[in-house]
C-alpha cells in the first residue's frame, strides 16, 4: 500500500543491511534432494503395524529397510554423488568402513558409472565383501582394524585423485536423508508425532526434523539414541556438541554405527527442530528387532529397530492415542548375528528359560520332572542330566533343562509350580 | 465395403448363431477387480534383487508378502467380499481354517465393516489366535481337526445366515488375484517371463497368466508346484483336472495350502495360459527361504519361497540372461518354525555340518582336535565329548561336534582334513 517510490527505497535499504546468515539446512535444499534422487530411490511404504493394537497409538512404520542397499543411507548418498563434479565423478570415490553407508555408496556410485573403492579390514567377513562386489565396487582388504584401512584409504585417495567419502554433516547428505520426512508428511495425514533413530552422524535426525518442522511445525519429532551412547543427550545438557566421548557401546550390535563426535551444524539443527530426545537400551532394541520378526515378517538390525524400542519400553508413553510414524532405518545385520539376537530376545521376552533343579537318583524321579513341564504344557527344547559329584552332597544328579514358554505369564507359573516341587530350583536367566 | 444393405443382413446371421461361451476370465473382469480394490490394498514393490548376479539373469520379486496380512490373497479376497450383497456384507460371514485366505477375510471383512467370524481347530496356536483378534474377527476354537472346525463352521453359517467362505475357484476370486500380473507388468518393462507358485487352489496362477498373457502372449508364464504333490503336473499328465490326490507332503511346511483336487475351470486356464509347470523339492524351498533373509531381509514361508526355489535348483535354465519376475506370494509362518527351516537350511546349503571322530583318551587329543579345527577356521558351535563304551573297544572316547563352515567349498576340505587325520570320522548330515 506504500507508494511505489518508497518501496523501492525500501529495497534499496534492504539490500544494504547484513543478512542473517542463511540456514544451514533449508527445505528448498531438501525438496531439491527429493527431486534429484527420485529416479534412484525407491519411495519406501509407510504403513500401518498391527502391532499398535498392543501399544495404544496408531503406528505407521516407515520402511527405509525396504531400499536396495537395505538402509535409509542410499537417500543422503545418491544426493551427494549427483551433486559432485563431473571431474570427480570420472575419477572415482573410496570408502573404507563396512556400514550401511559404504554400501550405499559401492551401489549408487555404480549406478552412475563413477568407479568405488571399498577398503576394508581383513576381518571383513566374506558375505559382506561379496555384497560390495555384487554392487560392483572393486575390493580391497587392508589392515587389521578400521583405523588401518581407513587411513590407507585417504592415502590411495591422495595418490590416486579419488575423493574419499565418510558420513558426514554436509548440507547435501543431510537434504537428501531429509526426504524421508517429506515422503512420511504425504504418505500419513494427520500426523501427531515422528520417532527417528539417532545414530551414525545425526543426520537422518536432522534432516528429517527440517523436513518436518517447515511442513508442520506441530508434528512432535522424537530422536531415539542408544543409552550406552547417548551422544545427544549428554550435548543437549551441556548446550555444545560433545567433541569426544570415551563411552564405546556394544561393538557387534551396533557396527559402525555409533560415532563419537556430534557435528556442530548437526547438533544446532537437533537442538532447534526435535522436540524431545530418549535413550533406549540394547535390551529393548532386541525385543524390539523380535517383534519386527514377528509383526512385520522383517530382519531389521538394532539401529532400524531402536525407534520402535522407544515405544515398547515405554518411553514415550505422551503418545498413547496419537497417530505416530516410526523411521525403520537399516536392516543389515549378518544373518548369525540375527539368530543370536533372536535367540537373546526371546529369553528377555521370558519366551525362553533355563533352569536346574537336583534330582534324586531313584528310577522315576527324571520320568517325574518332565511329566511336570509336559502338564505345564512348555515344550523341551534342551535338556541335560549329570551326576552331580560335589564335596557336600551324594546321591544326586543335575538336571538342566531349557524350555519354551508362551509369554511370561505361563513362565511365572511354571517357575512358581517348579519352586514348590524342587526347593534345589535353580533359574538361569541366560 | 460391402453394401450396408448386405452387411446388415450379415450381422443378423451372425447373431442367429450360436456364441462361444464367454471366457471365464476375461481381462476386463482383472482390470475391473484392479480398479475397485486399489483404495484397500497396497501396490507392493517389485524390484530387481542382488541375487540375479549369482544366478545369471535379471530377477525382479514381486513382493506380495508385504500386504498387511502377509500375502497375496488379500486380492482375491477383497474383490469377493466388495461383491457381496449388502444384505450378505450385514449378516456377516465365517471361515474355518488357518490360513492366509483367512487372514485376508479377517482383515478386508472387519476393515469392510463385515462382521466376521473365525473358526479353529484347538490345536491353533495362541499368537495365531492373536492375529485373529487383532485384525477384529470374532474366534471360536472348536474341535479338535481341521475338518471339526469346518462343518462347526458351516452350521453356523446355516443357522445364522453368514456366508461360508473358503478358497475357491470363483471369477471374482481369480480376478482379484490377476491383478497381480496387472501390477508386474505395469512395474517391469520388457519382461521375459513370469514365475508364479501354483499353491492352493491355484488361482494366483491362472489369474496372473491370465493378465499377462491378454497384455503380451509373449512372455511366458511359469508355474512352480511342490514335488510332494503335484496336482497340475498329473491333471496336465491327463488332461483332466484331478479330482482326488491323496498324496499329503510335509503339513507343517505346508500347512493347508495344498489341496487335494484342482477346479475345472482354473485346470482349463492353467492349461490354455501357462506355458510350463515345474515341481520343487522340499528341501529347495528351504534352501530359498535362506535366501530371502540373506538377499532381501524377509522372512518367506515356503509357499512364497517357491518360485525363486526352482530357479535356485536350476529347473529353469532357459531363463538365463532373461528379465524375470517372480511372485513371492506370502510370508505366514510362526517364528519357532521358520528358526528350524533356516537351521535345516544351513545344513543342506553346507554351512552347518556335524561330524563325530574317536579319540584316544592321553591327554591332548581334544586339544589337537580343536587345533585342526581352528587352523581350517571353522567356527565351533556345539561339541559333545563322551567316554564311548561298547562291547568291542576301550580306551576310546567319542567327540561329537557341530561347526559353521563359511561354504560347500570349507565344508569339503575339512571333510578331507579330518578324513586324513581320523579315520574314524562319521560324517552326520542331519
Amino acid at each position: 500500500m506504500d507508494p511505489p517510490k518508497t518501496r523501492r527505497v525500501s529495497v534499496f535499504s534492504e539490500r544494504a543491511k547484513p543478512k542473517p546468515p542463511a540456514p544451514y539446512l533449508r527445505f528448498e535444499d531438501i525438496s531439491a534432494a527429493a527431486f534429484r534422487i527420485q529416479g534412484g530411490i525407491q519411495k519406501t511404504p509407510c504403513t500401518y503395524s498391527r502391532i499398535s493394537k498392543q501399544l495404544g497409538m496408531e503406528i505407521y512404520l516407515k520402511k527405509e529397510h525396504l531400499h536396495y542397499t537395505g538402509s535409509v543411507k542410499e537417500r543422503g548418498v545418491m544426493y551427494l554423488l549427483t551433486s559432485l563434479t563431473q571431474e570427480q565423478q570420472r575419477k572415482g570415490v573410496i570408502v573404507a568402513t563396512d556400514c550401511n553407508f559404504s554400501m550405499a555408496v559401492a551401489h549408487h556410485g555404480v549406478e552412475l558409472k563413477i568407479p568405488v573403492f571399498v577398503i576394508t579390514p581383513s576381518c571383513c567377513s566374506s558375505p559382506r565383501l561379496r555384497v560390495y562386489r555384487d554392487y560392483g565396487a572393486m575390493v580391497i582388504s587392508y589392515g587389521n582394524t578400521a583405523q588401518d584401512s581407513r587411513s590407507h584409504a585417504r592415502q590411495l585417495a591422495k595418490e590416486n585423485g579419488y575423493l574419499y567419502l565418510e558420513e558426514d554433516e554436509s548440507a547435501a547428505y543431510l537434504a537428501g536423508l531429509g526426504t524421508v520426512g517429506m515422503e512420511i508428511y504425504e504418505q500419513v495425514p494427520k500426523l501427531d508425532a515422528v520417532v527417528v533413530p539417532a545414530a551414525g552422524q545425526y543426520g537422518l535426525l536432522a534432516g528429517t526434523a527440517a523436513a518436518i518442522k517447515h511442513l508442520n511445525a506441530e508434528i512432535l519429532v522424537i530422536g531415539v539414541e542408544a543409552d550406552g551412547f547417548p551422544l545427544l543427550l549428554q550435548s543437549l545438557k551441556t548446550d555444545s556438541p560433545v567433541a569426544d566421548m570415551d563411552s564405546r557401546p556394544n561393538n557387534k550390535l551396533y557396527g559402525d554405527l555409533m560415532e563419537n563426535s556430534l557435528g556442530v551444524n548437526t547438533f544446532r539443527l537437533a537442538k532447534t527442530l526435535v522436540d524431545k530426545v530418549v535413550s533406549v537400551s540394547e535390551e529393548d532394541s532386541l525385543v524390539a528387532m523380535l517383534r519386527f520378526q514377528e509383526f512385520e515378517r522383517s530382519t531389521v538390525d538394532t539401529e532400524g529397530a531402536m525407534g520402535l524400542a522407544a515405544i515398547l519400553a515405554g518411553q514415550l508413553p505422551d503418545l498413547k492415542g496419537k497417530k505416530v510414524a516410526v523411521v525403520v532405518s537399516s536392516a543389515n545385520m549378518e544373518l548369525e548375528l540375527v539368530r543370536q539376537c533372536v535367540d537373546r530376545a526371546l529369553v528377555l521376552d521370558k519366551r525362553v528359560s533355563k533352569f536346574s533343579v537336583q534330582l534324586g537318583d531313584s528310577p522315576g524321579d527324571m520320568a517325574k520332572l518332565l511329566d511336570l513341564l509336559s502338564r505345564e504344557n512348555v515344550r523341551l527344547l534342551d535338556v541335560c542330566h549329570q551326576r552331580h559329584s560335589d564335596k557336600s552332597e551324594l546321591f544326586k544328579t543335575k538336571v538342566e533343562c531349557v524350555v519354551e514358554t508362551r509369554d511370561k505369564t505361563q513362565s511365572a507359573q511354571l517357575h512358581k509350580t517348579l519352586c514348590e516341587r524342587y526347593p534345589s530350583l535353580c533359574w538361569l536367566d541366560r
